[in-house]
């Protein structure tokens, strides 16, 4: 083997928590990765923000610079990894790399869901190799499993608990009955959340790795804007003690579905019954379930994110991307049918939902009579005795129903005067 | 991209359940595959015991043949794969296919695991590949993930579940209360269990996949032989229910873990709390819990059988061998050393032991007492009441003790006279 030809020469840009995993195990695990591969990976240049900053890891012979034409101009770099988040300089970079024939690899989730097409139609013409595995699920190796490990199956649906801020939040009330906004507090303290969690609790970090997933998955485009999201704003103690009462845990799922040709994607907190293996996904943990017609049910199940978990799949790109030089398939890269996104007027679920109103006779009825006329039928109902209130909560399971004409259902009942409150809806899924 | 070189011409040996999900994937998924992948396989001969045998599949314009050389011989044929089972007639078929050029793949466990260092030995030479994703696992791509999305990590425990037929038995025992011959009566009449099942039921067929797992994990050879192995005999319905009591389920585990430079690698019975990953993996599921020192835990779940979940990892070692077959790295087939085996002596765990002893004062206290001598403590104890029985069974969980050193506290104890029973020893796990 000719030693000389297995060099890569990879260029940095970013330095911070993930950035500064990838360069210390390309430091210290030199000798291993060249044991293992076959490749000497090199960290020739790193591009940071600041030059002047104090850091923790010895560079040694590395190129330290501010300015990332440094590494998108020297035609010795092999590998370009971009590790500043962002979709604005991040695709720059990546655009610039790729056209200047070098391979890339990014952990950027925001920039593959919402730019992504471009960037895969032009790794395409130009024969490079976009690596992708640190966008999603940190350490959990899914994107090569969906690519590659289960390339023979034709995937039904995608179930995952992709976001681990989200996930510890319910976690954490569901296990010490804690409130959301006391529990993302310590979070935040904690440095599991960040000062701004909006895009996790809101949804749309899970939403963007639904995307990339899907994408692999489906073989389709997907226009991330159309995914449907609702965060965990909203769910309270109170629905996640009568769920678990009733034998569900509350979790922020994503959700990618076949519904004929069409592409049902969703993001919401959902119920799941106990045993369901993903209610037992606790704390900062991700998983992800495929549901494939040859291999059946996978779970793939690990850190979803942080310094080491997420280097650990960047250097795995790395390796991929090294192998994949001297091959010319691309199959992840190819330019995609777009999807057809599964209407919600055409959505079906089962329901829990959770009505304040008025204690007197008859109100049962009232409810039940409306959900009916929407043709939502009830399998469970279970009433709060509250003695010295003058309201009372009454929470119902219902039969699968037409999501459109529930929520339809629900606006009516909202508007009865016995209707003492805005009625919570949460899916009932994994059934 | 040239079309015609990117054609792969498949040779299959062996048309039983897996062999015919290979070919029904083939014939069955060819637009898609090629799509995908950019190869188009085709299956051009086919070898089967009897050759006049009427087939479910419709083979279309592949040969049929009963002479595997008709295959070995064909200079035309990229691909053998092997699907007969056996580690004599499997090894010179995949000697002999390697020697001439073509990558190989297998789902034959057994072989990988007592004599695949010579073929691996083989394939580095000649520079062709073997894949071996089905051997372990079925359907889920543990073996891409350990040598592939976890190629970063310095791999420091395996503990799986690989048996479907021993977790289905320990399931069905554990919910059911039935007793182990019971379960496997009707799993043999279901056909999830052999008509001969001993080498699932007495760990073989466990220590073979691990041997296979962690030659990956931690490249290293394996001595098949030297795996301590302990089956699912002697496990009675009343233990199961005794660890149900304390919070454990029973489970086969097959368990690689470092320990210095050695390597301690079992497969035995052992009870895991009851929240534990794997205490929820059940019926015929198999799971495997990786520790890396980057990704951390990650879990891998699904089907570990089957002619569709193994038929599904053939096919992806085919698309994987046709995108190798263009670069000279080949990782997985290098010389390893051998693997030092961390010897029993050394190794230590908590302890279940069920006694079944005289119903008198002062026995408690003797169990104790020869258990502290030979450096045994006792972390709990449970003393079954037995009013009309002349013997009772006490259950103890131990702290963490020397194996050696408390199997043999246990012969001492099994020659008291207040001793009725042997004494039944299973260790905990997972914590």
């Amino acid at each position: 083997m000719n030693t000389k030809r297995n060099i890569i020469n990879v260029g940095l840009v970013g330095l911070g928590t993930v950035g500064t995993g990838v360069a210390r195990i390309l430091k210290s695990k030199a000798a291993s990765l060249t044991n293992r591969t076959g490749f000497e990976f090199r960290l020739k240049t790193v591009c940071v923000k600041h030059s002047g900053k104090k850091r923790a890891l010895e560079l040694g012979k590395t190129k330290i610079t501010t300015d990332p034409r440094v590494i998108l101009n020297d035609p010795e770099i092999d590998q370009v990894v971009e590790l500043i988040g962002g979709t604005t300089d991040a695709y720059k970079i990546l655009h610039a790399a790729l056209s200047k024939g070098k391979d890339v690899i990014s952990a950027n989730k925001a920039l593959f869901a919402e730019r992504g097409e471009e960037l895969f139609r032009l790794a395409g013409r130009v024969s490079r190799h976009i690596g992708l595995e640190a966008s999603v699920g940190g350490g959990i190796p899914i994107v090569k499993a969906l690519s590659e490990g289960l390339a023979a199956n034709r995937v039904s649906a995608i179930i995952g608990i992709l976001n681990g801020t989200c996930n510890y939040i319910l976690t954490e009330m569901t296990e010490k009955n804690r409130t959301y906004a006391e529990v993302l507090k310590e979070a935040q303290a904690k440095g599991y959340a960040e000062s701004n969690p909006s895009l996790d609790v809101n949804g749309t970090d899970t939403a963007h790795k639904l995307a990339i997933l899907a994408r692999l998955a489906f073989q389709r485009k997907i226009d991330f804007k159309k995914i449907r999201k609702e965060g965990l704003v909203g769910i309270s103690p109170e629905d996640i003690f009568h769920a678990k009462e009733m034998g569900y845990t509350v979790k922020l799922l994503a959700i990618a579905k076949t519904e004929g040709d069409a592409l049902d994607l969703r993001v919401h907190p959902a119920l799941l019954e106990r045993g369901h293996l993903l209610a037992n996904v606790n704390g900062v943990f991700n998983a992800a379930l495929v549901r494939g017609d040859e291999a059946g049910d996978i779970l793939f199940y690990g850190r979803g994110a942080g310094e080491r978990p997420t280097a650990s799949a960047v250097v795995s790109d790395m390796i991929d991307l090294a192998r994949l030089r001297r091959v010319g398939v691309q199959p992840h890269h190819r330019d995609f049918k777009p999807a057809i996104l599964h209407p919600a007027s055409q959505t079906y679920s089962r329901f829990y939902l959770r009505f304040r109103v008025e204690d007197k006779s008859g109100t049962l009825g009232r409810l039940t009579v409306m959900l009916g006329k929407h043709g939502v039928s009830i399998s469970s109902v279970h009433q709060v005795a509250a003695p010295h209130a003058s309201s009372v909560p009454v929470i119902m399971l219902t039969h699968r129903a037409n999501e459109k004409k529930l929520f339809e259902a629900i606006r009516a009942i909202d508007r009865l005067p016995i209707v003492r409150q805005k009625t919570v809806v949460l899916r009932v899924e994994g059934e």
